[in-house]
């Protein structure tokens, strides 16, 4: 491997290697192992995170945990125990139980473990495979070679393949259409200065960490030809949740006539939802914002308000860009 | 003093007391001094910041100098060294030539020290009812209680007296006007969740830390009433330059249909400035974005933007509240 090249997961002879993202980009950490409970204190301990890695890493885990012991007390076990640790993520259940209905109806066959494996790299694959399909489908979005900002971490380190968003950017790049990538440092848990900056050096693509503060002046002095981020729930309408400050983005794109785009994969798109007034806002805890990687930087009784995430409302977004299309306003994702 | 009360600087006995900002608001630290020298080295390292209140402290570090000796190289010396401490802070040098002018045309008499510490008291007070007729003249903008969002430090730490926006927002306190206020901590330096916190804990003024980036989501909700933040420097036609993401607050003001309100002494309104174009903005070092209060949280390789301050067009700014009046638009502060 080039000192240029990274990756978040691979499965290679029998065991696991994951790249540990607590340390990033300080250090550059990566562990093998083929047991499954280092896996779920991996997940646990956020070493691995990111939706689509997370159901990844466990799908992997439920798969060599039954490696040499495929007796249904260890598969529960083993699925449980994953189970339990994200208990919000959609991705995991979902990662899980597509290799638990597997199990099932696989009951009196010897190869189950060969079964599950397979079915986690397909899952993995199938990653692979659609962010490559969103950095495609992003490409016509670009006007010429432009000058970006994104938000939070949307790369390798969160999904199987280039990411969401992410993905868009590095194709951009490979087409010769990114000149440069602004990305916000993401307060308050530095997504974007830790790991955003890393997966942009380790891509070659020019950029400079922000804070997020300082988007509206830069769009004001003219050199931002547009926005893309990621999302984590996009409701019917095509009102989109993401990392708390990406409506502040979208809000100074319109100001400045900049256009504003989301990437995510159509499984993102909650048809359920009507509206993005639907979407349940997490209140996360007052220690991220009174204390940085555990150094307290004001005083821990003070009170906080530390939404996780913020909606954006559709009619700010120039357009969806999923592995199936770019979807643009009006939004109506049946067809 | 009641576990309430607190101040930024005081004379007494022949004697300087200060508050060390650097470790507020973890700790308290009062330091007494009657060596000019303590003074200048508490400018230099931040203990003591904030335009004013630096203007106060060297005034009274080089009434302090000439004590013992009020010789003309003794004095020159003080003076020298204390305008050394910030070079780029204009009421610094403002107030120290103020108390130079005051030696020049006092060279014969014997009662110098008494003269230039009666000159550095003056500085002080008039800072002080300056502060209270800015918070006076701020009452006007409440529409009732309300919720309010500020931006960096603005109060006694950063003044002689109750500070710009911040002595608006005490006023209206005393005046049962203030629900709550949501202080934006205000990366990179966290003035925010530092001081203006320790500020509104210490007045007994209901608040939140929160992220920057959280603001619009806030407004959204329809829990926010008025803005108010302070500035550092006011072009002729009421464009005002402040602390980075104060642009964002007002543009984000302006979509929610939130007036955004300026409160500063009429000495930031600069005449030869035209407008906000002509206003320099400070790029500072990447080390505030890479480390936080000396904790590496990315690499230190990583290219930054870090913009000190953004501007803030005049049609954004609902009003402009100085000792003088509370200026509407379009600007005229000729009147």
């Amino acid at each position: 491997m080039s000192s240029n090249e990274y990756f978040s997961i691979k499965f290679e002879d029998g065991r696991v290697t994951y790249l540990d993202q607590t340390v990033l980009p300080l250090e550059e950490n990566y562990i093998t192992t083929g047991d499954y409970e280092v896996l779920a204190k991996a997940i646990e301990g956020l070493e691995v995170r990111g939706a689509p890695l997370i159901g990844i890493t466990a799908a992997y885990g439920l798969a060599l945990a039954i490696k040499d012991d495929a007796s249904r007390s260890q598969f529960e076990k083993a699925y449980n125990r994953l189970l339990s640790t994200r208990p919000t993520a959609v991705n995991l259940s979902w990662a899980l139980n597509r290799l638990k209905h597997l199990y099932e109806s696989a009951a009196e066959q010897s190869n189950r473990y060969e079964l599950l494996l397979d079915k986690a790299r397909e899952i993995h694959e199938d990653d692979i495979a659609m962010c490559r399909r969103m950095g495609e489908n992003g490409l016509q979005v670009f006007p010429g070679k432009a000058v970006v900002i994104t938000h939070c971490n949307t790369g390798k380190l969160a999904t199987g393949g280039d990411g969401t968003a992410f993905a868009v950017i590095k194709a951009a790049h490979e087409h010769g259409l990114i000149e440069h990538v602004y990305a916000d440092e993401t307060r308050p848990l530095l997504q974007g200065s830790r790991l955003t900056a890393y997966e942009l050096d380790k891509s070659g693509i020019p950029f400079s960490i922000q804070p997020d503060n300082a988007a509206a002046s830069l769009m004001a002095s003219g050199k931002v030809d547009l926005v893309i981020t990621g999302s984590d729930r996009i409701a019917a309408n095509g009102d989109a949740a993401n990392k708390i400050g990406t409506y502040m983005l979208a809000l100074c794109c319109k100001h400045h006539g900049i256009p504003f785009y989301i990437a995510a994969p159509s499984s993102t798109i909650d048809p359920e939802c009507p509206d993005g007034s639907h979407i349940p806002i997490e209140q996360r805890k007052a220690e991220e914002i009174t204390s940085i990687r555990e150094t307290a930087v004001t005083h821990p009784s003070y009170p906080v308000h530390n939404p996780a995430f913020d909606v954006t409302p559709a009619d700010l977004i120039a357009g969806i860009i999923t592995e199936k299309d770019c979807f643009k306003p009006p939004y109506d994702f049946s067809r």
